[in-house]
């Protein structure tokens, strides 16, 4: 039961980078394709299960599979769950007394047109599940609203049929992405949207460039960590222009890192396998 | 912040039962559509929120957005989320140790070919989502395997997409379901599948029948509730007709009990009321 | 094989008053639910088959089935199939000659990009299926496009994948409704959108108006009725409100008269009637 | 508008030989990929446009677009619309007196309970629309049927929804494959079915094999050509093992013919090649 498996479905440079770093330390890695390879329930190889699956259900699912032989997952299925579901995770960091954008989540029809009427525009609207930004809509007139509650209202997945209408904040097409391993803060990036794009994701084409930590940044990360206790995890935080009031906003349990360690010269994965390896000499 | 919330989206017999017992009892109760309200996370008007919301995942959001004010929830989102899935349930049960059907997880076509060849015929397929045995195929050779598997990638969720292969237990076409509320056993009946259905599911035609609970069930079933910290659940476990052994099956966050009632002559309703006036006086 | 078969699925006035009119005539009425009954190929019960199914794709099925046993089908099969996909119906106009909005398909993410950049702003989009102005989207901007295109990525089926990108004819929220029947206009009204509603569809509140049939509409209405070779058609038509140029835009095969009953005093029914009985006569 | 206008999405073999053919005898070859090019209804470039596009749906769009501009399209909308879904197919050639497998469409729940009480047992169950065998289903007892059943009213798709219940000729794991060109038959081959599988798809593995041509075949399929009005169409046919008798089963209106040239030597290419400059000769 020695070593770490690293689960997986598409690798990344995350991925090669972790491997080769858990090597290099002696760490025999097993190497698990998801997609290949059916994972039986209550079955492990190792102590430790590295989920670095980019399915978000497909993560959770090999978290709490290896956790039912005993395996330290990280991350765990907890975290897992509440990062992959934004309902879950704005409701988590609000229990747990963190400033999130005001957000109301609409599962019907009538509800979608009291929220309309009730909410204040531009809203952004987005459903609780999906990565790079793909469905945020930002809802200015009746005319977008019932487009986005006509087309959603078409989709199978119930997830995928809610809606999270949330309150633009107005960051000036910016906002803060921080990664946290293991309680500690490795650095900061700012994604700026760019052209006719409002949103700032990378894959929308969002250009990233490091910033110096200050202690609030660094606080509420720490804070959105430890309420979804997360090993490893980045945090999406929007900064308002005027009033300079922080809001937590996403946090990813499975991070990409790729264009952190571009932008600031970090080696996250290096922080990674450092933890990791604390973990094993536990 | 007195009182109860109830939460819903189609009333059944059971939601008029506990209104009525807690109205009975002098307790003030609130009722939410769930589809027709907009829930404002951070938000509610009560210390308790009581879920009984058919939609899973509405459920498990409902509770989320309660907790994130600090509400009491039966069942919390935790109970939920563990629930609401069945490959997250089983893998919770294995990690609190509690005996389950030998599942194989598979998440893509590969995998899907290794496990068909590695399982014993028949087998029992079935997504991680669904309710009254929706989907659930017994598989008994490669044709009827190819025709789930072909139909299953065609999803639009990545849940419906990932197969639970577990393995058949010799029940005699009959499963137990017990009832659990705060840590005690409220009662137990079996199904029976009918005609030329093999499963047990009432929505299928199965026929209920009140059983005397014998200690091992008991037991088994007060463990499920507490490796998913339910307050309020079903249990259905299946029993090995030549071997006798008991396997936990599923577990359910929003039970549903009138038939329960019905075959039993218990009042499942007014013992969930007595516990939701005790946590109310604590 | 005598007296006429109605194919049906949700039976609503318009076919209540057909029965009526038919059985007041004489008429063998042979009712069939197109959900409850399968469907032979190649089986018919008499010479006439009624198509009167609201899911187009069911009534498309019911005409070619029955017409595989040699049924004269009210309407065809090839009118059904002409009317029951939007590009179908603006190909075929074309190819007739008639003059319809400019309208661009795109079945890819990249002529998506062309598309827009190309369209003068505000466009509409729309898929070819569809009733009732569901998913029928005015696009202004950049935003509302990425917005729309994510939303039908998403869609399984290729239909709702496709985009029909169309010239928005200002038509003052207002387009024209007629009927033809056998080769003749039954009459005309007027939708006129109402509220923030920019759609003029009666399901989205709409309001209608009987309008003086001129020369020109009713030609329009003929030719129409010619290109999709139907004998029973509504035909929606706009018209340029500074030019006072006509386009035709949808073909409907299975035609609602309910609300042009209402707002014209017409007996749609009854022309219908008296059409099937002079066929029946042949 | 000299030369000729290929319409594609995946180029294939099939296509690359024909594009070498035709410049081989100095046509001028312009290439539309329809996922790139948005295609605006009403406008062409040349007088012939080759439709050879994988997906159905798009072949036919791409057709009827064509077509509103005047030109000849190879195949035209009405050969595709016929072929790409089978309750057409069938029912046209039914409606042309061409012997099917007898075919029962269910269109709802209570329906499929009727058709599977009534059809002799095992049946065949597919969609209308699909390829390479994908969802067609072996039905031998009713647990598959709800299986399938269950299944596919979760899609969102109406012709998805829809069952085509169709009698299983014994034709000992093999079918017959014709291609038709311009009212020509260009040869035969068979394929069979291998290991496990029953059908005979070579997506699946099927094996193909050249047959001598008899009249009987070479009639049938060119009056299913006739039937659908194809160009250029690849016909299948069953020959039930004990009775000798054939039966119509599908007609493709966008063939892929690369087995078919590998097995017998046959440039089905060039004939196709022949044609077209046939036809801009006219």
């Amino acid at each position: 039961m020695m070593g770490v498996e690293l689960l997986y479905d598409t690798p990344r440079l995350e991925e090669k980078l972790m491997i080769e770093g858990l090597r290099s330390m002696g760490v025999t890695v097993t190497l698990t394709n998801v997609n290949t390879t059916p994972l039986l329930i209550g079955e492990a190889s190792t102590d430790i299960a590295l989920v670095r699956v980019m399915s978000m259900q497909k993560a959770l699912y090999s978290a709490a599979i290896r956790e039912a032989a005993g395996s330290k997952t990280i991350n765990s299925s907890t975290t897992l769950v509440l990062c992959g579901d934004k309902i879950l995770t704005l409701s988590r960091l609000m229990a747990m007394g963190i400033k999130v954008p005001r957000s109301m989540v609409v599962m019907g029809t009538e509800s979608a047109e009291i929220a309309f009427r009730q909410f204040p525009k531009p809203f952004v609207d987005k459903p609780p599940i999906g990565s790079w930004g793909r469905l945020v809509t930002l809802v200015n007139d009746a005319a977008t609203w019932r487009s986005v509650l006509e087309h959603r209202q078409m989709m199978q997945s119930q997830q995928l049929r809610t809606h999270i209408v949330q309150e633009y904040i107005k960051s000036g097409g910016r906002d803060i992405r921080t990664i946290v391993i293991a309680g500690e803060i490795v650095g900061a990036i700012t994604r700026k949207s760019v052209g006719d794009e409002w949103r700032t994701n990378v894959a929308l084409g969002g250009k990233t460039e490091p910033i110096r930590l200050n202690g609030e940044i660094a606080e509420l990360s720490l804070k959105a960590a430890e309420a979804v206790n997360g090993d490893c995890i980045s945090v999406d935080i929007l900064e308002d222009m005027n009033t300079g009031e922080l809001y937590l906003n996403e946090v990813n349990g499975v991070p990409e890192f790729k264009g952190f360690m571009e932008a600031t010269g970090i080696n996250v994965a290096n922080e990674l396998v450092k933890y990791i390896i604390s973990v094993m000499k536990r």
